[in-house]
């Protein structure tokens, strides 16, 4: 994605949507219309995803995470374009999630094709790393869920691991999600391209 | 596999090798000529994997159990033809493998491709069903290992989620064994046939 230098400027104009400068921060509740159960997506791309959910459920309030600006003009253009009320957007770091969100107050955490850090010495930066885990542990509402898809086998492998080890417990998992897909399945921009590409799509929901 | 009416009758007459009636049962070690750490196949299919590695750990005792007799003559024969002092076999249905072997007598548990039983309301026949790890749970020494290979997906997904619920740790795990195979990976019968149909491979090692 290309750099754009308007990008701040753009996002501080649409400061009704995306929440730049931490403004929301600890009350997230009161940058929506209408108060909601909050499902959360961090790292939303393009925001395909997030954006179908949130029409598909209108009862639902829904919190876009990025760290990238060029990516996160991108999302706030669909939350325009398709007029949501119930998507808000945060141009965030990961790692202050905990700093920007108080405890037990989101019903559900999203994980889409996320970074997969291959090296070994990046493990813990991988947003299935047991020090986020705690941090979606803290934010969620008791026995909530986290769901996860990637593409990528290590990663996936990896999570599997690290959920197991942080005693999070499986509701569901699927190896191959293209294979006899739910019809309520979301395909991502990558989801779509990799799996042209032949690579199989990995799934779990997982719960404290 | 046909059906051998004089299969009984041949287990019988290696009884130095195979145990039909139980004859060992809560003293396998006396079954073997040196006393060393124990491990065990549930389901040696034709018993290319439990040979192999008998072959290349002579330190070990491995017990190879099935429960089809047909089957078994094969695996008598190999291990007869291998000369190997270092496998017994076990002629046992894996429900009763509790009555068998006492507690914390076994090092390792090996299961290959099990029989998937692929109908939901068959699930407490597959071995790793909370019945069968509360088995293996027994009989292992404390922080064994317990290593399981397929290529069913069905059976893979069903496994995680109930090693998860079990509590048990995932130590390793492989969802596609064959892409940059491990040098120490044996492939079996089933697994050489099915990864040709373009199966991929699922492996874990966990432990409780």
């Amino acid at each position: 994605m290309r750099n754009k230098p308007w990008a701040i400027d753009y996002l501080e104009s649409n400061a009704h949507i995306v929440d730049v400068n931490n403004t929301y921060s600890k009350k997230i509740k009161t940058f929506f219309d209408k108060d909601q159960p909050i499902h959360i997506e961090v790292g939303t791309g393009m925001g395909i995803f997030i954006t179908t959910l949130a029409q598909q459920n209108p009862e639902i309030n829904y919190v876009g995470i990025e760290i990238d600006k060029n990516v996160m003009i991108r999302v706030t253009e669909k939350v325009l374009e398709l007029g949501l009320s119930n998507v808000r957007l945060l141009l965030l770091d990961a790692n202050t999630l905990m700093d920007y969100f108080n405890e037990n107050e989101v019903d559900k955490v999203y994980l889409n094709f996320s970074d997969p850090w291959p090296k070994v010495r990046h493990a813990k930066r991988r947003l299935t790393h047991s020090r986020f885990l705690s941090s979606y542990k803290q934010l969620l509402k008791k026995d909530s869920i986290v769901e996860f898809k990637t593409d990528n086998r290590g990663l996936f492998e990896f999570s599997l691991i690290s959920m197991n080890a942080f005693g999070m417990t499986f509701e569901n998992l699927n190896l191959d999600v293209h294979d006899d897909e739910p019809k309520e399945n979301i395909r991502t921009e990558y989801e779509e391209k990799f799996s042209q590409r032949g690579h199989k799509i990995y799934w779990i929901q997982a719960s404290f």
